[in-house]
Order: structure tokens, then sequence, then C-alpha cells
């Protein structure tokens, strides 16, 4: 469905970096879920560009709700957020429009839409798209708290330093909620930022490790084969610019264990069941068994740098070197933190609907 | 879509472990691509057990094409293969009915079932119906086959071994569909079989990664955001069960580069574009770039062990020690890359027709 | 989704006329609704020629389930229903590839195909199919009823005799399950007959409309827009052959009306609402009100009949008169209305299991 | 999908009568298609209200489009148009929250949404979104324009008044294109206007029905079973409020011919094949023909009347009497043509863009 995503609760994006508007319409959230502005307004400002270590181009990120709530509420019709754009300069892109800049979509684009793509600043390929997911996936977010289903994103490791893992998983989403820069461990999250900045002054970017977890999926959900919770997490996660890795649980540190060692030993105290450890991830067979969800992105180095590349002029068919100008971030991957949780969060309202009925997420 | 994966070419699974078949449904193929029984077969064959290394449980894999072709070739409309349980053993299942395999699905079937599950062998989890996405991916491999795009899954790592890595592609790939055990370099073959066996020896199973590469996808291939080539191919792949981890080109070794490293330069030469790294996995934005895409997934190490393990007896609601009887695989993964390949096929064929209309696959 | 229909329960078919065998595979159905194969079998049976007024062609419609289905109960996974095709004659067909029938699907299945179609018999498009449409129709019947929920069909009109409408819906609905020519009024049942056989002494073959309803339904059930009750069934009727005309309550009637007499006038009893007419055949909005939902299907005169007709040969491409040879309906009316309960019922399943939950059939 | 139709091609809709804007996301157009906002707004006039025939609310339909068009031309992603909301009372409407209108949703609405609903004016089941289908189907009949496809719609019959048939259709929808109220007949025409006058004056409204033709489709277009062109049509169509009945070729009068008279002979001449009549509406076996998509909707009486109806306040749970105020249509079967048109378009757009691929309509 391209632009769309989820069956019960679906997620469609629209808009281009330097066009009037992006937005995003969340359809089939259930009816009675309170609209929290003020929400929506912080977690847009965690996705927004900081300081030193992101992009000086800020966008205001006001949004619209142009449909689908009402005295506060949602109706459980199509909430159709609107973000106008505003800080857009397209004269910086103009000059450059045949030229592929490495990493990006623009030849690929080309290739699929012959020329009449929007390139300015990616178009409709850009991050920029990612303010309607965290404005949409506000929604979602508050719409799982509201049945005690928490998801928290840390920066696992940027440009070769480690955050420590997740401890206590609800007192640690609920930190995480309250920072800038998700990482636990502040002397590792001082030495990341270094790390941004240095790599920035020399015109280059970095990338990163994402680690997030759902607390409070009850057992039983999700479906085999085509809609395993896996499947369905990673395709929205895929989804994200910048995403090139999905794993679940201990992912690709598994095929370094024996299955005595992979293996989640089971227990049960006072009726609830439980795993010793939590190498699967909190599923099995692609279906919840009520630990938490854990899973990781990696997070490619921002593709844009202020360093001579050599490219294709894909019009004119040669070799050219490529020096960017702009405004660009020397890493997203704290901006990408709340991406995560949003597309998270709408991808699990969608799996629990589906799964409980239309209404379960307000009951 | 549960057990229906595809939009324009689909695949929808049915049966359990020790019912009377398992089978799939393949629509949306295009008509006259002629089917090579004996390919199916011999694709089958790569997927069974074989020698010491694998489960002495061997099923003869026959299938019946029960619809959708006449006169040897594709008609258009959707192709039944079904493949009939035969050496089944119910016995072996049946007193461990309320005990949580370890690592298996168990317990969330129950949870998601209710206990009206087909208990037997993991039922339809069981990895079983991977027969049946191998039939299916060998009439998908035909067509792309016929339409210059190959397919080729080796053994990048098992159990701490590492095999080279695809050198040249299109030679690579004719290498592994000649292959048994799917690894390049002889000697760690020898090394991988070893580890193998001796993980067996003491009633244990090993993990591994597999590594993909598809040649001559055509570029401007996929969708922006959620029908992007990574998306549809993750969310296929982690339907197979054991994975846990998918990556693109680079994938989480890109964390640790800076952009200046992990952007693909881009040549030209002889009105061909290209790039002189593939770390993006031949795919920007979701869509091709003409590059061969390339991938991995993380198998987890075989759940079934032959070791006391400490679980759950679900229905009584108490802790028990568990020790599988029956017939098991130390590995999977040198089973599970035909799998893989197959998956890709149908994944690709679905992208491709919906991408050049519903007869490219065979113009 | 080409032959696959429904979201939280679908339906995939597959199987050509003169094939192996047709088939069904039915997803999503709740697990633990008692799978009665009497039931399936008297459902066949009902769509089954009978006598005079039917085609000699009797296929014994003996069906296997081959997955989906322990201890008698479903398990909540894909339910595959195999009916192999026993009774075949292709000589029949051979000798008239190239000449389209009128009336049918052979030129338009051969400019879709490109001549690869199974053409014997109508192939994939034969009214064969839908034996198994019933098969799995049975399943849902049996779930639906349930949880209250009822459904029959009665000739309303068959070449111009008319039937009485449904006047005590539920005992009515029993009835009908009881009869093998679904028409309450027994005199106009005589003179549908005569009109058959009339039909049928030159060659000749009548058509009708089948009216259905159903009772049971809560109200609050569909959803706006593209998912409506009305939207959903009638994608699924117009799915059935020989169906042209699709109409809900007043249906075409109502361009006759005012909107004084169109409007369902609202009343209150005892805790419950109903209207007092039900024009708008228990749906508003797409949405269903509480009252039986009712509508009625246009079903054309069987297309094959034995007199001379012009046609066209379309691999020559030259003009040709056409008799058909080979068993055939003067009327498929009375066999149809079994197929049209079937395909409502599942849709059903469909609408009510993505409202209420995936468990909801089976509580 | 509940608000979002089409897989190749799709339209999502959101809005509520008296919310700040309805709109329209249409993703999967294929790129290069020239847009013409004037034709766009000549669309909408054709739905606006005009004259006595119909509602004093006039909307001004000022669109915005806020994404996918660059250059004046369409880039291949999603195209949102927006539509604000301007000229709304809503006090007309909240006196009268708990009151069902008969005929409308606001009773099922209340049970779907549990009272959260926007009731106002019909919130999400208003007619006023079609307004957005209008803008968004302007685009899909460009694009068809393109390749030769051409749609229009008639007043078949209005208040028991009968317009003549189509007769040259190309020439015909032609005419259809510059009338505001369409009725080929122009003494039919005066006579519908003064039954909606007449109707009007006693406080009451008309019915109707609409015949669509649509010519140059291709043969071999549309897929068997689910995605037949008749099934992926009516689904749409009956999304489409008032609508309750559709009917294909000779739809409901074919139950009273008999075979010989209600399959279409079909002769070739000069390399092409045609059929003599056209019972069939241009469609066998769900796929085209290649003769004219010929189809019937039943619109039924504008459900808001200014006279006293019997209804039930289904807050307080009693029988009341309703007289409507506001201000509404007495009839809209001649503003629905135009939505027919282009729901009709859209949905055609999908079918071929699934068919020939996602550039077809552009090239």
């Amino acid at each position: 469905m391209k632009n769309t995503f989820g069956s019960s609760v679906s997620l469609t994006l629209f808009g281009e970096s330097h066009g009037a508007a992006i937005g995003a319409v969340i359809d089939g959230i259930a009816p009675g879920i309170k609209i929290d502005e003020d929400f929506i307004r912080s977690q847009l400002s965690l996705r927004r560009p900081v300081g030193l270590i992101s992009t000086p181009r800020v966008e205001p990120d006001e949004f619209v709700i142009e449909s689908g709530v009402f005295e506060g509420k949602t109706t459980g019709t199509p909430i159709c957020i609107l973000i106008p754009n505003v800080n857009t300069k397209s004269e910086d892109y103009s000059e450059i429009r045949s030229k592929a800049r490495p990493g990006h979509a623009d030849y690929t684009a080309y290739e699929k839409y012959h020329g009449f793509e929007d390139y300015r600043g990616g178009g409709h390929f850009s991050g920029r798209l990612t303010a309607a997911v965290v404005a949409a996936g506000a929604v979602a977010l508050s719409a799982l708290k509201g049945k005690g289903i928490n998801i928290g994103t840390h920066i696992a490791r940027l440009a070769g330093i480690a955050d420590r893992g997740f401890k206590d998983y609800e007192s640690d989403i609920k930190k995480l909620s309250e920072m800038q820069f998700a990482v636990f461990d502040t002397a590792a999250a001082e030495k990341m930022k270094e790390e941004i900045i240095a790599a920035k002054n020399v015109g280059d970017s970095v990338g990163g490790v994402l680690e997030t977890a759902v607390t409070g999926l009850p057992a039983g959900v999700g479906e085999p084969w085509f809609d395993s919770v896996e499947s369905l997490l990673s395709h929205a996660l895929f989804s994200v610019p910048a995403v090139k890795g999905v794993e679940f649980g201990g992912g690709f540190s598994l095929c370094n264990m024996r299955g005595s060692q992979a293996n989640d030993p089971l227990r049960t105290e006072n009726g609830k069941i439980f795993t010793l450890t939590n190498n699967n991830g909190g599923i099995n067979g692609g279906i919840t068994n009520g630990m938490p969800v854990v899973f990781r992105c990696a997070v490619k180095p921002t593709s844009t740098i202020h360093i001579s590349q050599q490219t294709v002029d894909f019009i004119n068919m040669e070799n050219v070197d490529f020096l960017a100008g702009g405004r660009h971030d020397p890493c997203i991957v704290h901006r990408a933190r709340i991406v995560v949780d949003s597309i998270t969060a709408l991808t699990l309202c969608d799996i629990l609907s589906a799964r409980f009925g239309t209404d379960w997420l307000a009951e």
C-alpha cells in the first residue's frame, strides 16, 4: 500500500520536504481517546534538531488537526494531522538537481518517477516526513499508555560508544520520556556528543543503534507467518529513513550461541509466566509471550556530508564530484529514536485492534 | 493478512506439522511461465535434512499441483501446491502437550488459540511449512530467472565460523545453486559441519547468519515508505521461523562508519550507473539502485535440544523440567537458506508485478 | 487480492473446472468452532444439481479438510478444504477452444491470460468453484449460528414468477434451511420449475432474483465509506458468477419513493430500538442498525444454451456460429442461493471479527 | 481498510461536515500527469448545489493541493487535497444530538462510536465528504482521458421520469461533461426538475437512478473472483452515501430474459471484436470485453425532509417526533452523478495500474 501501513489501524503519509505541507492520516484508532496537544507538541520537540549536534534548519512543526477529533477526543474516524512547511529554502537544491547525492534516493527516485519527482531536499523521501509520523504516533502512544503499554527507545550505540542496556524496563522507559538525548549512561552520552561534534567539524556524520523496549503487551498477540509481530514491526521500522537493520531480542548475537544458551527458560510465579532471559525479545513464533518486546535498529550515518564525494550526473550521464551545501545533521540517531517509538506505537495499535477489536484501545 | 503475503503476487500458507497436509497457494504469477517439476523437486531436496547434521525425520515431500498449471505452464490463476504429511509420529508429542518447549511457540500459541491449536510437533508453527514455501518459491525463482534476476544465499557465519563474502555475484550465485551445504570456503564448510556435530553430540544446537544476493533487478523498483523493498523483504523474512534479525548492505556495521565511508560513491560507464561500494545493499530510499540487493538474516540455534531445560506447564501452571524426545535438527541454518531464497523470490515477484504489471514476469 | 477476499477472516479460492481439484483456504476464523462435516455435506448437496431442472453432470463433491481442524474443532489457523474433480469430460471442450461462448469468460480470459488459461469447462471461471465457497461457507455459517446470527436466501423471482417476501424472518430462515428449492410459496415454486423445464425443452435457460435476510447482527457493525457492510457484501456477491445486480433494502424501488416513504421511522420498546419499515435493509451509513440485513441479487440466465448463437473465433478472428454440446443447467438460480448464503456468511465473519476481535465468533 | 480504497491506486478520505476541513489522499497515480486546477474546480462546481432544486448551503469548495504535485504535474507520490469547511452552522445540530434522523447514520454511528462521534451535520458520514472524492476523482479522470478512457453519468430516472438511454457513447459522454443537470432528454429534464420542486414544496425529497458508461477500456482488464471489475466498482459505489443498488449491463432486468436474449452475440470486423448487445455491461467473468462498461446506481431520496417523522431519542431511549430544521437538498441525484464519475475513475485507475504497472496511466 505504498504510503499506507496497517489494516485495523492504518497510517497514511503524504508530503514533500519543500512542498506546502506534510501530514498523516491515522484511521481506525478507537473512539474516545483523549488528545493531548501538548503531548504531541512535546513529542515533536524531541524529534526537532537541537544545539550543535543537529541541523540549523528548525521547523516550528506547528500542526493542525483537520479531522477525527471532537471535544478533545478521538471520534473513531480518520485523524488528519497537517504540518505546514515554513522554513524552506528551495534555492539550495535547484542547481544540484541531476547530481545524485550518495546515500540518498535522488537517483532511485529519478528512475522510479522519471524526473517528475519533487527533488528539492529529498522531496517525499525526506526525513522531514517523520515529523508527521511523530505527531500521529503521539496519538497511538497515548492510546497504548491508557492500556498500560509503554514504549521507550535509547541510543544503544553511537559512533562506537555504547550505552548500558535496559535494566528495569518500566522505570527506564519513564526516564527516557524525560530525556532529550536518550542515553542512560551520562558519561557515554557526553562521549557520543563529542563524537558527533568531531564528525561535524570535519563535515562528516555518524550513525548508531537504537534499542527499544515495549512493556505491558499481553501474551498471545500477533499472528502466525505473515502478520507476526516481528514481520509487522520490521516492515514499519524499515520504512524509517536510514534504518538498515532490525533485530529482535538477541538478534545477530544469537548466531554465536548454542540452543541451550539462546532458549529462554520459562518460570511461573503467582500465576504469571515469565522467562529468565529474553533472547527471543518477547516473541515466540511471531506471537508475544508477555515479556517485554525488545528490538534494535541500525541507523546509518546521515548521508549528507560536507566533504566532496564522487557521484554521477544522472541526466547528463557523467561522472562528477559533489560537495553538499545546505543545512544538515551530522547525526540523526538521537532524533530518530522518537520516530521509532512512534512507528512502533502505531504498529502495535494496529496489531492489538486486530486482535481484540476496534474498541479495545479505549475500553 | 495472517497467512497470506503480497498483493500483486501473493502466497497463502496452510497446514500443520502432523496434520493431513501442508501447502501453499500462489496467486498472481503471470501466465505462461514454464513449470519444471524437477526443479521444484531439487529445491525441496535442498531443504530436506541430510546426513549427520540434520534430523532423521525425512519427509518425502511429494507434492501435487492441484491447480493453476495447464500444459506445463502457469495459467495466471492460483496455483495450489499440496504436500501430504507422511512420516508423522504424533505419539511423540501427546504427553508433553502442556509443557512449553523453551524457544518454541507452544505457550504463545496456547495464549492465542486458547488450547484449540494443533500442538503436535509445533502444529502450524512448525518449520515443516517451509517446504510449501520452497515449492512455491521454485515457481517464483523460475519466473525471475526468465527475466535475468538471480538469487543465492550462503552461510556467512555458523557457530562462530565465517565464510568468505560474495565476490563475483553472478558466478557465486551459480555456484550456490549446485551446493547442498552453501558455503564458498570449503575449509570453513568443514569446520561448520564439525561444530554442528559437536553440538549434536552433547544434545545441543547452533545458529548462524545467512547472506543473500539478488542480481539483475532493474533500478527504480520499490515504493517509498511502506512498500519499500526493505520493508517488504524484511516482512517476509521475519516470517521464516528462527529468523531474529535482518540487515541490508552494511547493516549494523554501518553504525561504526562515518557517512564518508558508508555512502556509496556513484560512477557511470558505458551508459550504466553503479556504485563503488554497496553499503546500502542496492537500495536507496527503499528503491533499487541497480546494484545487487544484499541482505543478511540471523538464524537462531534450533530451539529443540536434548538437554534438560527449565520450563512451565502452562495448563497446570507449575514449574517443571523438560527434556525433549523426538527427532530434531542440531542446526537448520543450512536448510533455511533455500527458504530464504524462496521467500525472497516470491516477494520480488510481488514487487516487480506491482511495478510493471501482471504480465511482466512472462514477457 | 485477486482470489483472496477479507482481511480479518479471509477466503482464498483456487482450482479449475477440469483440473485436479478445486478448493478454498479460510483464514482467521476463531479457534474452537465445532466442525460438522455432515453439515458441510448437506450444504454441498443444496448446491448440487437435482433432477430435471439441472445439469446431468453431478460431482460427488467429496471434500478433504487438509488443515486447520483438530479434534473436530477449528484451530484458528488456515483451513484448507480440497474438493477433487472426478466427473470431468475434457473432450467436450477441446474442439471449441477458440470459439467464445456468448455470455462466458472465454474471450476475456484469453485477452487476460494470452491463451495460457485452462479453457476446459470455463477453467478457473467455472461455477464449479462455488462448491469450494459453499464448503468454506458452512464453517462460517456454523460460527455465526453460534452467535445467534442466521442467514437465509429464497428465490424472490424466477422467469417472471414471484415468490412472497420474507414475513417472519427467523422462522422463514429456518424453513429455507430445509428446502432444496428455496421458494416459500409452493404454487409459485411449481410454476418456476415449469418455466425452467419449458426453457430447457427448447435448449434455453432462465434467470432470477435471490433475496437474502440476515438476522441477529448487532447494531454498530461496519465501517464508514469503504468498509461499509454494503460495500463488502456487494464486493463478495459480485464475485459469484452470474450475479449482475445487488440491491439493499428497497434498492432500486427506492427511486420511485419520496423521502417520507423511504425513511424508516424508528421506535423503541423494552429497551430495544427498531424501525417500522426496512427500506434501508438494516444498514444506515454502511453500518448495521440492528434490523435484519436484507438484500437481493440479480442472477442472469445460464449462459450455456443449446441454441445456435453468433460468436467469434478469437484466435482465427472470424465470425462463426456456435452450438453448445456438453452437460449444462437450464437454470442456476436455485443452486446459487446456497452460494449467496455462504459468501455472505464468510463476509460477515470478516466484518464481525474486525469489529470485535479474532476470538469473538467462538466466545 | 475503512477509509482507504484501492491498492495500486488508493484513495483515503478524512473529515467531518462541520470540522476544520475535509480531504483526500490519492496514492499511486503515475508521475507526470498534468494537473488542471480549473478542471478540478469545474468538477466541484458540478457537485455543488444549484438554484431551487438544491440546498441553500453553498460551500465555496476552495481546495489546496498540499502534496504530490510539482511544476503542475503529478510526482507519483501521495496527493493530499484539502478542502476547508467554511459555511458551517453547528448550532443547527446541537439540540437534536440524541434524536436519530430517520434514514441517516446518527443511531448507527452512536452504536459504533459510543457517543464520541462528531454528530454535527452527519459528521464523517456527511455527503459533504464527496467533495473530496470529486476533487480526487478529477485527477483520475484526467489520467484516464489521456489514455482514451472516458466516463459519463446521466440521470436515467428521477421520481418516475425516465431519460433516454445512451445511444452513441462517445458523443453522449462528451455532452454530459457540459451539462449541469445531466439528462439527455430536455423535456424529461424539465419534468424531473418540476418533481424535485413539487417534493420540496411539501418538505419532501425524491430519488433516482444514475446510469454510467465507460468507453475505451481495453479487453482483458480485471481479475477473477474477488478483484472482478464488478466487485471493485460496486465496492466503491456502495460507499457513496444514498446508493442502495448497483447493477451492470441488463442487471435486474436480465432476470426476465432467457439466455438466448441475455447472451451478447459476438462479432468481429476489421480486427476488432464486439458484441451486438451489451447485456453484460462490458464485463464477462469479471473481466472487460472491450465493450463500454455500463452500470446503474439506485440513489435513495434524500433522508432529510421537512416533515415530522417518528423516531427515537437513543440516549434517553424514548419515542419522539422529529422535524428537521437546517438547510437541505430535496434531491441529490443530480449532484451525485459527478461523485459516481469520480469514484469510478479512481477505481479504474487502480484496476488499470494493477494490470499494466504503475507508470501506464502516464505513458
